[in-house]
């Protein structure tokens, strides 16, 4: 990149110092392979206190898509569908890894920014308790339901793809519904570290393993090389998860990797101490943009912002800064996503703002 | 069914008395398997030469889903999916039958009654040229579309789901659109007969021949036992059609059964002159519940017709008649579809309107 | 085809009279479509007394390979397979309808002519239940079957593909290592009518209902136009099968049509007396072949017989009868299958000799 | 691990020390994702080089079955298998990753021991030309073929998943089998260092390039922390390659870790001096395990060994050393596999043979 800093996302750099060095640290140690070693034990044992959570089963993954494509096809029955947003990862963004397992995914309506009336930000990429209620009852209520796609689980993302969150209380309705209608309950939580470290949430980890049959951490996104660590709350792992990953060709056959980047971020509160910095750099952020009149696309609390920008201004941006290209917004303006992470820092944020 | 009469769909009874006199004669004749034999031959022949397309490369098979599940998985790459309007029979009413094969639909929003402009009819459940270019224009704009399903064909049927028709100028367009994006054009034809026969369209076999790449005639619905003709109308058929229908579970052993039926359908006429008795009684049909006030969902120029009832004269119908339930119009109203056929009587309307 | 008879396959004709003729008194009835209606209803309860299995659960297909593909994929879990002979129409030659579905076919060698010692006819097509033991002990046994695929069901023919049968006590056997691993047992019946009036087999369609969690009654080869009856013969059927049929694009619009077939074949015993006529034939016709010193590939006990013949002579018998391409011999024989059904007359043995 | 060695795999420890170090080099240094940065070309153009193969097109995956299967997914047409020897990865231990892709994987008989007659060590694994010519001009000449399982590609892995070697007269005439029936010959290179290392082996990277059609080298086991290179050797990788890998869920975010790792591993020839320790470790532990008159189960020219061991010996053992388990010899014995890799000591070996 001839440019000078990327803000195009939150996967820009390799791991924290922590993670490398403990790596480095191993030196010829040896493991046995496929998750089964004690590293990957003790990272799951972590994991499970964190989530205050004993009866969890915890394994790990190498990436994010490969995650939603393997635990959705875990929990759904050939014939079942899983519902999600229409702006979910799962539903616009994963180039039909879910269909390719044989999967429908069944879109909700993704709420839009009119019902934006509260502090804790945009609903946009969240779908409503209520919504899903209606759909999963009309389903079972028609006639022909034999003849189309069960739904078979629910898919939410938390922070979703806008970097919008769900409540406390949301989460709780949203639940409420899966429960009543026995579909197990998914959250991708690729950025999860990023929502629970918002200023503007009421929503814990403890709750998440609360209200959630199934879950995962992001470690790409969050300070990891590469990892997502999946929580099945309840239990409830399938029986034979080997063969499935495998299956999938998910499975890393030095597990162990993905174990020492797990235990390291889950050793004194790491994961959430490094995900804060990306909070308090995006609030950052968002400061100086107000104070350049910057308008936003929608009110993220998390560690994307989106905003909308001339095309001039872009492409005079472009030549030193590296952005994500959202959508166009109309003739002239272009909606931009701008992503700290866990290593941004004020120095990062002065030399965006002079090129903006 | 203790019910008197049935105009719950158009697939309640057997064939066409030339059909079953016909499979009767055969007597002990023998035939060889799998659609290699010569009555399939004939009855190809005669398709080809009522869509005046000596080119086209003509098949059977034995239903409707499995049809579109079959062609499309021969039109896409793995990689891609089919554009088709929400509400066509693949993206909702076949139970993830794409999905099984790894394909997503990739749903268009089908136009709404308000749109209902002209002497046509209804456009509910249609896509529009327009609708189609923005979404292919935009997939193929976006900087992401690598982490995105691809278009890799259209799905349009013809009468839709509800009944409704494209006019000659609307498949014109969107044929265009088609070719201008080397995208296939598909035509669901299950009720192709009750479409073409309309009072109120000015598309033909001919027409359709030359706008879509692959088509099929429905033969369920239209006076066949069972049956539909696929034609690839261009030819362009895959080399080795064989395995691929018969990994789709779809090769008939006794193939020239659907000769036989296809065969008699396309002979002096019949497909056509039987579908135009549908549209004659569903005109009668429509007058006589216009007597009587009825309301109308929308405007089907086909042989499905739509109407709202209190929910009262419906528990009085269902003792005698049998009808599919639509949708639930309000708290005390429903949405019931009414359907003629090809052996439909002006005695059964009576015995109907008697009911209602 | 010029040719003046055929003996390739026992699926070259239409159904049995009885049949054709109730389709035909059907007239104008209606019926409700996916296989609700009564018609099917009094068929599956035929057949369950025919079974003397009240327990049973029984549904209709149209064919073969789609029963077999869509049954296995009932039985197995995503990351199971089945096992089977290395020659059995699943394994072979249904095109990779199976692996469509996602599953792996896990092939045991079929026994060989070699262990021929009985009254019972080759074992050619068949697998023991020592083999199936010892292959299902060492997977379980091996420490990284983790890594490998689950057996997950038990697929056999009977009659095989080889037209050879399986014994009572064979039955028993296999039934009884499946029962140990707890792997449902699914027999094939393509060709059952013709096993179960064998001359030299002790087995009943009583005995198969027992010994088995599912099997098919095969119609297509035994008197049908098309279909096949699904038997779960302890219940067991899944909840949703509609949509599982459906997705596999194998739900028939007009089920009664398969309910009106079995129905006839069940009632008076005509599926079994129609059989014994292939079995009396085929004995006919091993007589006369073996009165021409003809050279028998292996000692079929049911309709299919395979002989080994002169490629010269071959070509002569080409011109005048249909016959099956088995395999070659040797550089100059070749071994073909004939194939006698519940249709073949003394006078089409007679036909056939004169041309042998 | 309580063992204070293992031999079990060429996996068990971290990656080389020059791959680590460069890692931590990095620090803060941003890159863009999914392969499309500027040290994944650097790594590619370094490998074409490697290969004397400019026109090659590179790609990097995360691990072997993902690898095996996205590459074949890539290679095959929706109703063709792959050919593989039946002790292959792909057809004995990816757990139905191949079927889950919907393709069935067609066994060849691995050539057994007894054809071990020469300098190479034995041929347990390896399919030869001769067989494939068989199977495939077979195939093509059955009549029946269109209902079979269509061979598309050919997989063959170098190492074996036993240790042994192809010959360079061996890939040749493989590669012309392949070139006569225009099947693309695939290599699974997983530890492809350790057979291009081999002291017994006339068969060079370049060698490779030129026969294959496309072939991957292996990471994980050499060197990596895991990773595999893909190479197209004519071009030829499929136009859309980010959304079928991502459909596979094989997507690595950071793309640009794969490239680091492959770019030292490419430099100043690194991978293959890496390579040969592997190898003369190996020989090393052959020459000590036959003074102390072990008994070999087979003679392999790379780094997997596999010897006899008596149960008493073994229990012994695994007190303090890691193995594989291969499988049982007799009722008194065991096959073990003991693996060397690119870290093993002469030190290591000695620990080993003084538990033995």
């Amino acid at each position: 990149m001839a440019q000078i800093i990327s803000f195009s996302s939150d996967y820009t750099r390799n791991a924290h110092p922590a993670i490398l060095k403990r790596l480095l640290d191993m030196g010829m140690e040896q493991n046995v392979g496929y998750g089964s070693d004690d590293i990957c034990r003790s990272a799951a044992d972590k994991i499970k206190k964190a989530c205050e959570c004993p009866e969890a089963e915890v394994f790990f993954l190498v990436g994010g898509t490969q995650t939603n494509q393997t635990v959705i096809d875990m929990l759904l029955k050939p014939y079942e569908g899983v519902v999600a947003a229409q702006t979910g990862h799962v539903a616009a963004h994963e180039a039909g890894a879910i269909e390719f397992s044989g999967h429908k995914v069944l879109p909700l309506p993704a709420e839009g920014e009119e019902t934006n009336t509260d502090k804790y930000g945009s609903n946009i990429g969240k779908i409503s308790a209520k919504e899903l209620k209606d759909y999963v009852s009309n389903f079972f209520a028609d006639d022909n339901h034999e003849h189309m796609v069960f739904p078979g689980a629910v898919y939410i993302s938390h922070p979703t793809e806008y970097g919008t969150l769900y409540t406390q209380k949301e989460l709780e309705d949203i639940s409420a519904v899966c429960r009543e209608f026995n579909l197990p309950l998914f959250l991708d939580g690729a950025r999860l570290g990023y929502g629970l470290m918002s200023k503007r949430t009421d929503v814990t980890l403890k709750d998440i393993a609360e209200l959630t049959d199934v879950f995962y951490i992001g470690g790409t996104k969050v300070g990891a090389m590469f990892g997502e660590a999946v929580v099945f709350t309840k239990g409830g792992k399938p029986a034979h998860h080997i063969p499935i990953i495998k299956q999938h060709g998910a499975l890393l056959a030095k597990g162990w990797l993905l174990g020492v980047q797990f235990d390291t971020l889950f050793t004194d509160n790491l994961y959430l101490d490094i995900s804060r910095n990306a909070i308090d750099m995006a609030e950052l952020l968002k400061e100086r943009l107000q104070e350049k009149n910057y308008e936003f696309f929608l009110d993220s609390p998390t560690n994307q912002q989106f905003i909308i920008i001339s095309d001039d201004k872009l492409a005079e941006l472009e030549k030193n800064v590296g952005y994500s290209f959202w959508e166009k917004y109309d003739d002239t303006h272009t909606v931009i996503r701008l992503a700290t992470d866990w290593a941004t820092t004020r120095e990062n944020i002065d030399t965006l703002m002079k090129c903006l």
